[in-house]
């Protein structure tokens, strides 16, 4: 099992989560790519941490907002869009060179995260993008939606995450956040619900209902120091209870 | 004997020179990297008719500052120097590459440009970055300065340029913009100046004088009407006096 | 009658616009204020040639999106789309005093104009920005949309505008851009149109029949050579046949 | 005596310093105008708590650079600088004025600060920026540089300020932070030189001796813990002496 989490996301004077913390966690790292996150002297510190751990390289790539933190919609025309991710990856992918390492994966975040999930005219700008680039880069989606099966359609390898903290619906969705009981808190319970995942395959629904999820990887939060700990929980759960933990993407270095 | 021009300098709903133009006339185009000008999509577009065309790419990399084009000096650490770099040259080399084509020389821009002419540390942290990223890109700039001699010694292959449209001081630098004859207007005058440099190898100085100059590129600028019709006035000259015009680092696609 | 423009939407060494030109043909001036368009220095220089010649002065405030010219669809937070139009129309505050001229509307600018004439909640977050900022100005809207009335309601004082070069559908709303004679290019026959809004307060819509405007100022264009013409023939068919012009709000400094 | 701190200097997602804790203890806030830090909602937030509390709001203007917080040397243009510096005063005072309270002074952020107290030109272009917007805004700089004496040749009323926790040369200059002691970290010891320097208008230099600094305000940071601590025992070892506290420029509003 894989686990993934977002980092990279300081910008210049301004510090955001415990990279270092969370390199020692995780078997991938979603790094900004400057779009809603990282400056490159930042981006870079991440990338030769993350290479030094032998930790797998993911482009975090989002839309142009760094005062929204990329979270806010946006309707980029397809153009421009493509154009976007690409910049984007590449921009990585010359920083991860000058690291040692190399991308091998990308997770778009938040709100084109949210709206590639299901509108299908930017999943396939999103699509085309790691196409016209390189089609050998892994596209890492919501578990469930039909992101994943619009991307195997378009040659893509694709990677289907779960996340650690969130609730879901008795139809594999995430509830929203919105809702009470949306985000969970206690390390525990959310340590053992993901060893329940890898072992069944299956999850436990708000209403009580076992649901089917396809998970590849697990997405662990950073930010705060009880982040960090319910990260690490999730991490030592799943190596006492015999689950290995490997990038899914194998080594990042070729 | 190469010919560059600096290109994909537009940004969103502004426009900036004429590509289409200046591409069917130079052999190697700097293209913009979107820190002084340049969005994705318009970088894109670019990168296509260079990539047509078989036209060279450089990246146009320079100092953060859209509002100031690049144009402006400022003093960036080196962690933050050799970072902005690389993050430039890498978005480019991926557009370059969902294009077709690819990255095989540098050229900084503006106010970067001329202080690394110059600057050691900062040279240093230019010189730094391409190692870091892939040591086989060239470095195009200022034929006579000290930069060129760095680079080399850093490892690096290195092109010099000569501006068509300047005048030179008896010593080979350039004659600053504030004083009076700095540039030159007459296209007929410039082709015939750039055939006498590329045949002898020295340039008329401002004061009547010969200078050498060694120079592999001549930049001509797109940035009006009247100057793509000058660097179209040197490439003629050039050609019917059969000197044969391509891009100094070979095809671009290997 | 007032006739307004979009000015100022130059930024840094890219132009836009013959602002110069059309400060001789309208009476009220929509000045961008940085977040679509816009800098600082340009931006006065635009309000000082408006300040020469008696035009009103308005904030032509957006959303966060130079790369976008402000077109594309956001959805800020109710605080943040608050704090942004009043930070933008302070800023534009700031550069009329120098200039020797005060702001005395708001017309919001692009995606942001378009959603709020029928979006009730970022609509309210526009009027409430006027409202903290100073309840003095006065909101120009699309002519017959619902921001009208929420913005009455709200105790603004509102002006209407007609579109000089666009079709209107038998509801009096615009035809859509994506549809065929959305756009108008004849600048006789828009003129024409014009005086005939002027005289009978009412349009030819699209299907040939008539249909009631109000329309306190008419929205002329000046981003091409071809669009000057048009606003200049707009104002000399309504001079020449007696309809006098003036800023709706009075001469901008009181 | 006057106490005043660097606040607003959140950007979006990324917080820095405790707002909340310095507008307790400081008089005067310079507030960031969004070009080195702050975007529009969190200087909204930071201006109502400052109104709340009867602090004075001054504008820290600073360089247009987020990446590099201000911090890195810039050349504008004059026409850029009186341009940036009037649209950020502007913009903060429609904030101001949404929050119930208004812009009494102007001290300039980090390069630009440390710029225009020795480079006549620049502090030239922020003089006359204040004089073009509003001659009645107090302008804070240096205590001991010539600055003050430009500004007050220009018919500014100015502040001159000291730094609690900064090291003096003899000759009452500030210690370059490269310099060992430059930077004092002893609450007590920086208290006690505070409340030294408001009785006797003097204060010891690095050598061991007196130095005569002019200081009608006294800077205290709050970007940590330990800063807000040391800002706290300024604060009250200066009261319990018998010092009384308020901005230079009297009330906010009036």
């Amino acid at each position: 099992m894989d686990l993934n989490s977002d980092l990279g996301e300081s910008f210049g004077a301004w510090r955001m989560g415990d990279d270092a913390a969370m390199l020692d966690i995780v078997t991938s790292a979603n790094v900004a790519c400057g779009f809603h996150a990282g400056d490159p002297a930042g981006i870079l510190d991440t990338l030769r941490a993350a290479a030094a751990r032998g930790v797998a390289i993911g482009a975090h790539v989002a839309y142009p907002d760094l005062a929204g933190f990329g979270r806010r919609n946006m309707d980029p025309s397809s153009r421009e869009l493509v154009a976007d991710v690409i910049y984007q990856i590449g921009a990585l992918q010359g920083l991860a060179a000058a690291a040692g390492t190399r991308v091998t994966y990308v997770k778009p975040h938040g709100a084109l995260y949210n709206t590639i999930a299901r509108d299908e005219r930017q999943a396939a700008d999103v699509i085309a993008a790691l196409r016209a680039l390189d089609p050998g880069l892994v596209l890492m989606g919501l578990a469930g939606s039909p992101l994943l099966d619009w991307a195997r359609a378009g040659g893509l390898r694709v990677v289907a995450e779960a996340f650690a903290d969130r609730a879901y619906t008795p139809d594999g969705a995430l509830v929203s956040r919105r809702e009470a009981g949306a985000v969970l808190h206690d390390p525990d319970l959310v340590a053992e619900r993901m060893l329940d995942l890898v072992r069944t395959g299956e999850i436990t629904a708000i209403d009580g209902s076992r649901v089917r999820l396809q998970a590849d990887s697990i997405c662990v939060h950073g930010d705060s120091p009880g982040a960090v700990a319910m990260a690490r929980a999730v991490r030592q759960r799943l190596e006492s209870s015999g689950v290995s933990l490997a990038p899914f993407a194998g080594m990042p270095v070729s």
